[in-house]
């Protein structure tokens, strides 16, 4: 029977303020990307993040971030490999303290927003990320864009990968996402989306923008916890999934 | 042969400003208290400290503090003990990063400033801490004030402790500091301070402002980092220490 | 024709994350009290909502706060008078900056949460605030708990004030809020909220907690912006306000 | 009598952290750039400064920065012409209530950091700056790199304006700075410093890295505050211009 991951950043809250509808969510998804501070989420967050993850049964990650509150760590920062390596390593022990103290372990890493981008394209930053994950726990696994910098400098040191695809972003013919500020670059329409999804799952591929068909291996699908259909969507994402005889779970569960 | 523990706030720079003569410190001490990036410190100093500290067979321990940079955690706040529950792991979490990715390990935690203040007296609090500590590991060694609710804490639940004491410092007759603001409340005679880390290494025993004799058991002294005499006075305590026939060693160390 | 004003915080949100219906409050409101970016609100947030409220004709008062956004400024810190006096001074000239760049003017100015309660009680820090706000502008409008150091500090050195009183808070015979932990310290019911508010605002009056008629003037009152039926009782104090004759306008307003 | 203005970052410092010997500094400079919360400095420290620069006669600007305490302002960010308008009337109010509040002005504004760099070449940010500062005040003068789209913008839209050119680094042959990465960017012989600057403030000329000479005029001189040799360079630098005939005076000044 064929798997695939349904992951979701969570714990993106901070402070007095709330953010996406993270209970509702634990019911879909079966890796949990938690945010540590840097663009989001607080100690009290985290930890209550991590329980309610842990409640569900959901496989709990880290979601590492530039240091930019105010920007939710999307906006790019000019930082060297070495800020990048030490700035991973700082958030990734902060949330595995919080699923230490619950009994519990991480499974996952994966960077957010700006960061994300960034090491899918530049290759140092990429190395200094994997490293930082591999001195911490070598069988912690490393998501990442598929085929992107981050998922070959990970497998270049053994560590274990999801490579992520996307249900509702446009496919380019070389395997890039078709830029956000394009028109037709996120699939609107559930459907579509949801076909989309099938294919990477089923069949490792996935249509491009040009009508050519590309082949595409993808371990973990992401779903978007904000937007007014984000659940909606997720929902009917899941179950077209399973209807499709294809089984929800976290990477390397068993 | 009786020993005792000279520890040291260590890693307190932040980002482009810097502070304290780590380097020259830590061929004097044997625990080193890393700020974690709450009061001082941010990861790039973190992973830097560490590794100094390891080169030195310096032991490593969090210095946890209130969320305060620019009061550098010297200004109480008002938290919860879930805050300072959830702060504290969060903070032993990101040091132990370090000391994990340099192939070594946490030794102790210690609160910082304000929070090692509070914690001394309000027994809610200290109780949040050592839970914490324990639920990271058990063997993590927690460092606090002698006599204080932070110490009765932890070893209400079986946590290995590090009672301090200062050499510096004048206790008053039932075992607390003379507070800071008080006239003659820190030694500024290097003999006289001497003389007094003596006493609490040897004898457990120490004069209070009265004039009696106060007993007083202490694992671990603790040396100030910054001022001009600083490194001056570490360094003849340290002699004077050994010549009494004392083992400066971490708490623990074998 | 007597006269009051309704005043609430705005601005409240932070980066992307969201809070409060400020839009549907500026409908209700004479005065709004805008986050500078201590407690919530960032350069963007602030300046965009200068303009809504300039737009809605209401008068614009800076929300000045201790130094933490992850509690939103509600926990009390340890800070000197100096300390205070700077931070007042800092966040008025922040939001003073947008009034400017608007074409518009600052009106008044108005402690947030524990700094809010700490210039209540504590007139050194109180006597700080007065003096940063006259600094900057002696007309400028302190905004204080009615019966507070804080109002009698500015009142002391001829700085215009406010008192500000509550609709839905009891009040004790000394003329002190019930405190929050106690219970019916807040009045849930609408109508009983609204016939304080008139007797505030009408006769200078209020039942206290032990049946007496506390003498009580002011020339504010607080609406809250954020829980489930912040609207709705706004809307229904500023009706009831209305027909019983009186006119909601800002301090000073002509 | 020709004039050129010295100016200064200054009031780097935050919380317990020091940096930059100002005090001396302010013997030396005509113009201090003083740092406004986000890169470096805090309310005590702007207020300290703005006060030891009033007790100098040395004029004081708003150094305006990105918002990265932890990278002084020095990582680029991707940010929108949008978010560096806002930031900068905020760090310009900010400033500004502590030069009200002592009974001076505001005399300039200069970005700091990468942010100097990005409105060097960014025609949009440039603009942001420029109509940020003329919003504030249209008599405020705007300081950036000579020949840069920061003055530029400020100029076409009839913002006074100080074009900066430094004494130690080299000039390409279009009027760019040779890149700091580069070797012999930096001039580290005090002579040949000395000399450039003079050349540039009596005869607006410069010596390109190809040995042509290049047409550069400038209002203001950068004088870096840190490093061992700064207040050596700096006083030398002083009076050797001061020798040659100049009078040191910030832009504007009477």
């Amino acid at each position: 029977m064929k798997r695939i991951d349904l992951n979701c950043d969570l714990g993106e809250s901070f402070g007095a303020w709330r953010m996406g509808d993270d209970d509702a969510l634990l019911a879909l998804i079966s890796s949990a990307s938690i945010a540590c501070g840097f663009h989001a989420g607080d100690p009290d967050i985290m930890q209550y993040t991590v329980a309610q993850a842990m409640a569900r049964g959901v496989a709990i990650g880290a979601h590492v971030s530039l240091p930019d509150l105010q920007g939710f760590g999307r906006r790019e920062m000019r930082v060297t490999p070495a800020e990048v390596h030490a700035m991973t390593l700082y958030q990734i022990g902060a949330l595995h303290a919080f699923t230490q103290a619950a009994g519990t372990r991480l499974a996952h890493v994966k960077p957010h927003g700006a960061l994300y981008n960034m090491a899918a394209r530049d290759t140092a930053l990429a190395e200094a990320i994997a490293r930082a994950v591999q001195q911490f726990d070598p069988e912690l696994r490393l998501f990442g864009l598929a085929n992107s910098a981050l998922i070959d400098s990970a497998r270049a040191i053994g560590l274990p990968v999801a490579a992520e695809a996307f249900a509702d972003r446009r496919y380019c013919a070389n395997g890039s996402l078709q830029p956000r500020g394009e028109s037709g670059a996120v699939i609107e329409d559930v459907a579509q989306a949801t076909t989309q999804a099938i294919g990477i799952a089923q069949d490792n591929s996935v249509a491009a923008t040009d009508g050519s068909r590309l082949s595409l291996h993808a371990d973990t699908l992401c779903l978007h916890g904000d937007g007014a259909h984000a659940l909606t969507f997720a929902s009917q994402l899941r179950e077209a999934l399973q209807a499709a005889g294809l089984r929800i779970a976290a990477p390397g569960a068993v």
